[in-house]
């Protein structure tokens, strides 16, 4: 995670959440008023963004210690200590609704991009995440799909070329629409095309792109595609794809399949935070 | 939806997912080429925040046209048309991903929240969001819940009291954090206390709270309980409540029950952009 | 105060008064030397703000020291110390006249609220401002209210309703107004509604509202309205009311007087700021 | 104005007062009912700012009109209408409160600033503000200070030398003050000093600056200074001065008197909106 | 040009220049003057960012009507109308400098680029920038360098890999980084490798790099190394290189030839505005 | 430099540069890994804006620590160890491009103005800059001349009066343009005229300006004319000056030679970042 970044996040939503003050934790507990707390997993999954927890206190307590019991990435089972905190008692509850919004969400993603992980049970493939993330938390979502194991897809529309039917359509052809990206790029962004037919791959395949998509395509079509594919251009399947049909890609011989579930539809990992 | 604070929004969701250019669809399409396209439901559901389809257009190309068919809170079925927009292709196509990022999830919002309630069947019974949202996005998803047939739970930390365990603790009794909040707050403000027992139904009633809530309750123990509780006293049931679980809620007695999931779990509502 | 949040506004307020540089300090002084200050009240007041001397300083010398001889709320007599600061010169000499604007204002108003409240003599009225704030200072001047001994109104327009006349006239009816503002918000919110005759008070009360507004009346026509006014609805008293006439609002029966020229109109607290 | 930066204060003020939503107002009027509404003078004065109205009206409804009866600096009396507003009715009542209360406080400023322009009753000398002003208003108040009749004192500590008794101490003297500056500043930066004896006054003239302060002076101490000062430097007075005691600084021989006052404690003028 | 972004970037930009007003102007035209004037080339060139004209002036005039002469990448001659203006003189003059600041660095630029690409003479080899950009500027000067026919580098650190030679040195060697970084990035980054020998060189092609940068090399040691390196393999010769070496790089087999030079060292297109 | 300032200018630019993170080096490097590195110059010259360094070092890494070898102003011949710095490899690395891309820039407008004050070999005549600076740099490019010994021109259009050409014209004279903006600004402001004819220049010293600036004047022109011009007016001379003019004006008379060139067409001082 990006320090800089995660900072100006937190501030913005500790000013969303907390308004002109928390009338509650204020009017009961003196500002000098010292505690301990602890974030608890409370199912099984996988954490992500716990820098949030020590970035997120620290702004509203500058004295705020923070240990962790775990690392992103890591396992943890119900019942697990994620971390402890010793803070003031205000910042401790203060700050705690907005840093379990943060930490539930992305431990939720890399949960789940774990557990698609292990059902396609082939390592020979990536699973990518989409631009399918949620404004003002791209950066913290595909940094959760690679605590989870993922990589990551494209960060913007300026950071790689993903010509799709449209362009297609527009340039009059896949080995048209590749000139026309090809003449404005630099020489460091790789360009993937979205292709819906064996005509549409044997096209891009001479167009020498860098990577080719395979939008919509059963397993056994995405076997049958990939073996005339040169083994220089990465194939990416896309389109759909969930844990209950991501097995069936096992051994495909694609080399990424995208979700853009993953980061679109995100069942938080249930956390919590108990004041000792 | 606060129109202000919506632009500012897509303003920074734009920046994110644009950078320095969508590199794909300049490379291809002239500054000056117009096109259509239609936003149409790809499952059926609840529409929610449909004017970011204008307002983000609008950002891109000041001369954008949208047409909506649908209002937010309407009901689509798969294959319906939501909206079609006049615009040119480049914004078209390079703000199809931010404006289907937000729909699609306030989408999913108001679905699920329209779910929850006919789950429900108690129209007695207000299904309200709580605060755990995602950072920069509370008052889309809350907008969202309201889209659904739902209503709101507190914006923030200013603006009502919610006295739990770790208060009542520390101020020895509800009835001396009730006496210590209500020294510092407004005429204005609500006071809401969680309860884990009988005894402190007992003790909120007689400390004269606007609001209990019942924590973690079972439909049962809720009916014994809100039968002690005077009238003039909103009754809210909390605490692990899903789409599973809500019927048995039915006739419960209780005002309001409320619901982190409609906002921390959120599955996208499928809707797609269609270049014509 | 809420700390994130007056330390953007400080950075913001330096920003806006330093400029590119502070030409007459930095000329005459070496980035390296040291020396001490104090804030002295200049006239009798209640102070409020204090935070903001740290605060203000921390931002321009890291290692700026403060020590406080009064706290918010505190009485200062002319001639009283209120904080000492050891810092680099050129920290206390740039930063003096933004932190002298904020405390002079927010103890003007902490000033003028208690002078009101002790003038009205009448604890069981509490004494409120309303949003007659200036922009970016609410929060401030809210706080220095509190500080005063007074009590906060709503902060926004979202955390609260208040029924005016324009609102009745568009809904026909208090009784229509009210129903439709219940059927949007959610269980947290207060409804207030403002009242220009007995019958419209007596249709509030049937209507169930929360908070019953009695605006521009006398203090006899105030007594005779809160004889008929159940005890569980809250009376606030409105319009005009200044230092001048609040005498006469003493044992009026209502529980709040709100006054917009707590806010409105401040008088700024004499305090001076030396070199030593 | 500065229109850009009225359009980014306006914004942030929305922001502030609106939080997610006038609950109230949203409720009660459709969105697309339009209306009509009158800003009028509730108290004699001058106007400032009025171009708030138009801005603010926009930002909240881009269709709305606004016709003005009254410029800025125009007298107005009780009753006078200033401006009539046509836009829609949740736009004219949920942006009324934070336009008012800027041109009532920039009201205010310019109808102090002529008020004491007429008090001191000498057209050689002009009535100037000071820094002494809130935190993000220092333009806006300036500008009403002009609309008044009266001038503006430097804007920033980077536009213009004041040296002080702290920097005459530190350097040595008001020469070596001068020399250090001197050797500091562009050609296009005025140097003030701030006097507190005839003998400085003289040491003043001779380093040539371009202004002395004449700080905490009577008239008859001032008359016998100017007598010594020669033209070519404008003299300033200040310190303290109010409305009770400015007209005895008629004919006092200063260029400019200095008034802290015209912004740090302000009356708003009265004005009132209705809707029609 | 990313519109939004630029619309941004305008706004600051006339913030830092306009503080509170345009003294000069706004005491001689009145706000309703209206005028025309003309962006005139003062030396031979390549024009780049026209759009920030308009852009500009329609930010400080909504009315503001610009018609371009030239568009960007269009050569220049002295004496060349550029663009024509009509709008307020207030708008027009307040206006011109912040645009002549932008669009004669922007062309300059441009211009360099084009020389630097006229005396290379080798369409075989693409000319890029770095990430030698000034803060604030990156995307514009980016841009400035396609219109003058140039292609990018690297946007920011997160688009693609660089490997230099302390991260070969941390990893131990280049095979070991190679391996370190394809485990973390994803399937659309490339990977550059910085290399100081022949060694390096066969190193890299062994690592399956996406490009190899040669360090420092004169033309003949490029020749020599481009000899072994695969066609699939790009090559970038960087270091030091200017218009006075640059011809010397013709023929030698490189791909691309980066300078940083074209944005750390510009020397500004003299262009003039003059109203009419 | 303000110091706030230059830490929110540094954050924009790290969030520029490095994005969603710096793939390579966090790819490489651990966290933990701690490093020392020379910031060394690489060309003659004079070096401004050191505690870029530290302040930007800092923000990646808050126990970074940096020793400064030479000071804002200094001499540094090619080879000199400018800084030292500790601390994370990461922040070393990831912080280098956007650390230096200040620096030589900085250095880059120190060291030319440090030369044109050589080459002009007058010390009676200031070197200042002009409003030609780059949009968000205008601060930092205004300290950099002041290192490099010159000294500041306006700082915006708000802190001091140019009256140009268009000026002139629409007012109908130099004396009316003068009165024009006499009666606007304050007591602070000084007045600068723009001539072009000895015609002018005997008006603008009637109308008692305070600078007069004779614009495109050749050595000899500029003499006759400062010869009539009395003492106590400044005499700006500006227009097209480069080193390889600025001789010339040696002894013309003058008090001041602007350069828009200092910063409008910078070339970058050459350091490096070496990490050991």
């Amino acid at each position: 995670m990006n320090q800089l970044e995660l900072t100006e996040l937190l501030k913005k939503a500790f000013a969303e959440d907390i308004g002109m003050g928390d009338l509650t934790t204020n009017a009961i507990f003196p500002d000098s008023k010292l505690g301990k707390g602890t974030y608890t997993a409370k199912a099984d999954g996988i954490v992500a963004g716990l820098q949030i927890i020590r970035t997120g206190y620290t702004l509203l307590d500058p004295d705020a210690k923070v240990t962790f019991h775990k690392q992103d990435g890591d396992t943890v089972k119900r019942g697990d200590t994620i971390a402890e905190v010793k803070a003031s008692v205000r910042a401790l509850l203060t700050g705690e609704r907005v840093i379990l919004n943060l930490i539930q969400h992305l431990g939720g993603i890399a949960t789940a991009t774990q557990e698609v992980i292990i059902l396609l049970n082939d390592d020979s493939i990536s699973v990518t995440d989409t631009r399918k993330t949620l404004p003002g938390l791209r950066s913290l979502q595909k940094y959760a799909v690679r605590s989870g194991g993922g990589s990551n897809h494209r960060f913007r529309l300026d950071d790689g070329v993903m010509i799709k039917d449209n362009h297609i359509k527009a340039a009059g052809s896949i080995t048209k629409a590749v000139e026309r990206v090809r003449a404005e790029i630099g020489h460091m962004v790789k360009i993937e095309v979205e292709t819906e037919s064996k005509h549409q791959v044997q096209e891009a395949i001479k167009a020498g792109v860098d990577v080719i998509m395979l939008d919509n395509r059963t397993p056994d079509e995405v076997k049958e595609l990939t073996a005339i594919i040169p083994d220089n251009i990465i194939v990416e399947v896309s389109g759909g794809i969930t844990p209950d049909t991501i097995n069936g890609y096992k051994d495909c011989g694609a080399d990424v399949i995208s979700l853009g579930w993953l980061t679109h539809s995100v069942k938080a990992l249930d956390i919590s935070f108990n004041l000792k």
